[in-house]
């Protein structure tokens, strides 16, 4: 594993364009780390913002984009008890994902169910310890509770309906188009409103007969947030994980106060690898078994071959995917 | 107890010269509540924006002001198990405050420690239950941590020092001049920051060594608002309790995401019968021994005679009060 590898670099900062196939030496593991061969890498977000120059990678981490992978370990790094070479996983990373080999903290990875294929297991992640996080941790989701996601046909979204059905929430979308809205129910959402052409302040009132959501999980920003505080219940909680239409947003203090409401939110890449540790640790638990029953499933819009990393960036923005876009190392 | 009493009235809405001084009928306790003949009663900022017309009452509610009392239980309606006629009691109260006689629900109601004079205990109720709920309940507040009261000076002020301290956190304010801050010193607070001369973000970030407010309580909202975030510690947690510097604010989403932020907040007025039952069976256990041995006790800045309550509003807006301002009934 002394070698060179095919990797994804980012050479200068722009458009899709700028993701150009090179060339890279294999890393090597350090303490508590896995190299693992990658049979796919998921695509997200925040690859498209650091390629933009917006969300430089945080110390340490590798200039690779790419948050989450599933392969083989072929390598253990010093102190590693968890996995032995020959082993699949799927695994959060701080980058390095659009590559033929990467590094995960072995803290960090889970297991691939013999249900997955590893494209899916690759699709798993980085969404699933977002939508985890956000949801349940910050959230504090509860059975019975009414939940609404953003953006509910993106891959975060897709992920956010089966894990709210999962736990027992009824499920309100929001989503840009009657594909994508009928997609979102496919997958358990009870109502999916089309923002081009609704107000989902309304649609969430009607639909949970004035009681609105109890918790909102958010990726616009803007001007957005006064209305999910319009939409939300009282005692609601909003978690909010990007922010697509604006980073500044004004918010209404009265409501916030008479509805006592919870506005949080996080990052997920620069987090401590102790805090990411916890997070997989509350996951194998809490969620895994539900992966490996294929209860919850990722949805995969496509897959492309490595190489053709800028093709899926351009789709991603081109907004019109449901669920995931895999790059395939196969 | 079916005769007339005196009550403050407020005739119109406006200055503190709508508050007139009337006659009223004495109310007869319903299921649950108790009559308590008002030895003195607290005046709040929430007493002011209802009289300005800007609180109304929650329904149900009387029209008459005022917030919190002290005095004797003088009858007890039906179901009534936790007082007699004969005890003292401390009371948070939907209004009718500021009268000689006060219904307040059973479940609202604390025994007056012999340590305390009825118009300390007065001073108690709607600033103890704000602080415990906004601070410990909502703000999740932990020993060692650092805690941020705006308007240290203040009876919420005064009170959140204290209750902090008391909790083990470590306290910072902010107040309006150096005798005011020299007060909260004097409570306990580490460090002081006159709002008029400094600035509370750069002072707080000194004082904490740049770990930032692990919590912060305010009430002024508006420009706060983004400083706020801006001097909260990683995972900080930020409690809007009023808005006396503006209802609209504007938010930097992405420092309340890098720093997991959460705002919350809450109004107590509203809140049902069960809610303000639960918050004073949590204050029973952990913070009236404390009210019981004078580790807590409320600073008082003047008593006048309930026929004064407008003078009394007015000392409140002119701003330079130090604790809480009580209409005695004596």
């Amino acid at each position: 594993m002394t070698g060179r590898m095919r990797a994804i670099e980012i050479r200068g900062f722009g458009g899709p364009e700028v993701l150009v196939p090179g060339e890279r030496p294999v890393p090597a593991p350090g303490a508590g780390e896995i190299l693992v061969r990658v049979a796919a890498a998921g695509v997200n977000r925040p690859d498209v913002a650091q390629r933009q120059g917006v969300y430089p990678p945080p110390p340490g981490a590798s200039d690779i984009p790419g948050l989450e992978i599933a392969g083989e370990v072929v390598a253990c790094g010093r102190g590693v008890t968890r996995w032995q070479p020959g082993e699949q996983v799927a695994a959060l990373v701080t980058g390095g994902g659009y590559a033929e080999f990467c590094l995960a903290h072995e803290e960090h990875a889970l297991p691939v169910p013999a249900s997955l294929s590893a494209t899916e297991a690759a699709a798993i992640p980085e969404t699933l310890f977002t939508v985890w996080h956000n949801v349940v941790e910050r959230g504090r989701l509860r059975a019975g509770e009414w939940l609404l996601v953003h953006g509910g046909a993106s891959g975060i979204g897709t992920m956010a309906i089966q894990l709210g059905r999962a736990r027992g929430a009824r499920v309100i979308v929001t989503a840009g188009s009657p594909a994508r809205c009928a997609a979102c129910l496919a997958l358990g959402a009870e109502r999916a409103v089309d923002h081009r052409s609704e107000d989902f302040v309304a649609a969430v009132r009607e639909a949970t007969g004035g009681h609105g959501a109890d918790v909102i999980l958010d990726m616009v920003g803007g001007s957005y947030l006064a209305r999910n505080l319009d939409a939300a219940a009282v005692e609601g909680r909003i978690a909010q994980i990007a922010m697509l239409g604006g980073a500044k947003a004004e918010i209404p203090l009265f409501m916030l106060m008479v509805k006592r409401l919870t506005l949080t939110g996080s990052t997920l890449r620069p987090r401590s690898v102790a805090d990411k540790a916890a997070m997989a640790r509350a996951i194998a638990v809490e969620v895994w078994p539900l992966v490996a029953q294929g209860r919850i499933r990722p949805v995969i819009d496509r897959v492309l071959p490595l190489a053709e990393a800028a093709e899926a960036h351009r789709h991603m923005e081109s907004g019109s995917h449901v669920g995931k876009i895999v790059l395939s190392c196969g």
